[in-house]
């Protein structure tokens, strides 16, 4: 399967992991929607920093 | 490998393949850096409409 793990970039500057196995991500407004292949969902306000998808990382920022 | 292909909707509304076997995306200023996994390098001023990782698709808009 190729969902990626889902980090979001705390106020320390370090990546905490948000959402694992994430298949879907759109955004919505001001946020992001993300959905995980257990059916999990997950809003939040930030934006996309990078992805890495061959690592299974996708990396958000505030 | 977890790559995606990447597809951008034209003027007409319909996706078109714009990069495929995408590995890394990171924004750069007003723009998107795509990277995939043969080592070619597109970059695009779009945003990102939504992504279906386990579906290997991410689609761009401008």
């Amino acid at each position: 399967m190729c969902e990626a793990n889902v980090y979001l970039i705390d106020e320390k500057g370090e990546e905490e992991l948000f959402l694992e196995s994430v298949d879907k991500i759109f955004p919505e407004e001001e946020n992001l929607v993300l959905e995980n292949i257990f059916g999990e969902r997950k809003i939040v306000k930030a934006k996309i920093k990078g992805m890495e998808l061959v690592d299974h990382r996708i990396v958000l920022e505030k």
